[in-house]
């Protein structure tokens, strides 16, 4: 239960939304992302864009707040593809994006006709990653977020992503992109191949959140890779988290047990007055 | 996540319990207390000890390591009663046991034919209630769960939480009964009545386990209180109080989402190598 604390504001055209520890969590829906995603993928490729606007509808019916966006269809113009993406997402709804790709040149893309402030996923403490993705950062006064590991990997310890996160903040001071532009992600590996992993990333997250007061946004599910009943890991995952600072987990609002581990964790870290969310939402779900 | 931890063993007259956040969770299972179930309290009138019984074998096999006995019959004779109790639970189970009760006659009564070292549940910052019950747990070398409330009431904030605690300690300590046999509730209110409630209970949780290493107890399904879905809000609490240092809960083990919730945290916490529990809970699981 942290106090240091900065807030982290992105936009579109006529919406902004404000990341902090002293809010609710902000979801990022992770749905219109076409890896591993075979429905999503053929569409694209057909410049169908039908996939991407029910997603983009059904994400923030469930509770997005942010909506990622990402074009990685193989063999695909990925920087005309994000552009057709963001249109056609901007027909639907006006919820700030999140711009996700590892290539500069999508990223341009889509900074490029985006109107707002929007949030860059990702950039990482690998040199090539620092020189080619934060002058974007900078020149289109996004927010971006930072992958706690450098060019020796993802560190094994709490202490080497702590040092991770300050290589990337410090870069970004140095170019003038202010602190509570950078969020960390102090990234998670499956706890079927290491039983610490998500243990060093809670803590990891904990260090980082209280030595730079950053928000920090993760994308979690990958914590379950190989268990069985993922849901139930995911959504105890997404609560032992936030205890330990996540702000903005990136993540798939649909799943119903992850959602509703975060609706009950914003009421219980003090988020949620009068439970009207909660009670809301249960009023609203379908009965079985 | 904390580093700083004392580590509290209680037993049979057969089996050793060790609590501690350097292992898995230790569950206290809630189930053999009359208070608002009417089935058991009729049949404690009646001397039938078949409930008591039934609740045993169902919460050792849901998973419960250590079992709460009370006996708060309204108008029984409440020591006759523990000792009753007490060895109803014994022709079923050799688990150590957490003998439960604000009186001290009751407790003596039950630790009085109890063989092993029992859990005392509790003493707190009052001084009748230090004085009543602190040469109990020191006499029959008990550990004890003190509720961090004091002479006024309990306390609004984390800070004063962590002053009753102290005084508990401290009085504990002055009679020579060890730190490590001392465990503390920080106490939980609904989140219902006040939406700041949870939050402030997991910031005393903290405090408590950094300044003292002392495990924590909680009974933690108070914390739901008015509000619909309770299992769910419950089952996230229980994440988020680990995550803060929660090592014993007193909880009921039948309730599927908290004890998949605990299971899900003791893996993420690395207590679970090569998910061993987490594959053979699912595989045990009936399925839908």
């Amino acid at each position: 239960v942290l106090k240091n604390n900065l807030e982290t504001t992105v936009s579109s055209a006529t919406r902004a939304v404000t990341i902090s520890r002293n809010g609710p969590v902000v979801i990022v829906g992770e749905r219109i992302n076409p890896t591993g995603r075979k429905v999503l993928i053929s569409a694209l490729k057909e410049g169908n864009m039908d996939v991407v606007r029910s997603d983009a509808v059904a994400q923030v019916e469930a509770g997005a707040s942010i909506l990622d966006v990402n074009a990685g269809v193989p063999g695909a113009d990925e920087p005309a593809l994000m552009r057709q993406i963001i249109r056609a997402v901007r027909e639907v709804t006006d919820l700030p994006l999140c711009i996700d790709s590892p290539n500069p040149q999508t990223l341009e893309a889509g900074l490029s006709i985006y109107e707002g402030k929007a949030l860059i996923n990702s950039v990482n403490g690998e040199e090539k990653s620092l020189t080619s993705i934060l002058p974007l950062v900078k020149r289109y006064n996004a927010a971006v977020i930072g992958l706690a590991m450098d060019d020796d990997g993802i560190p094994q310890t709490a202490q080497k992503r702590l040092d991770a996160a300050r290589k990337i903040i410090g870069r970004a001071e140095s170019m003038g992109i202010p602190r509570h532009d950078v969020l960390i992600d102090p990234l998670v590996l499956t706890v079927g191949a290491d039983c610490q992993a998500a243990r060093m990333t809670l803590e990891a997250t904990q260090l980082i959140a209280e030595e730079f007061g950053v928000n920090i946004a993760m994308g979690a599910s990958n914590v379950s890779h190989g268990l069985p009943d993922r849901p139930t890991i995911n959504a105890a995952f997404m609560a032992l988290a936030i205890a330990c600072g996540l702000s903005c987990p990136i993540t798939n609002p649909l799943s119903i047990p992850v959602h509703e581990a975060i609706l009950a964790a914003n009421l219980l870290m003090g988020h949620d007055e009068w439970a009207v969310n909660w009670i809301s939402y249960y009023r609203s779900k379908p009965k079985e």
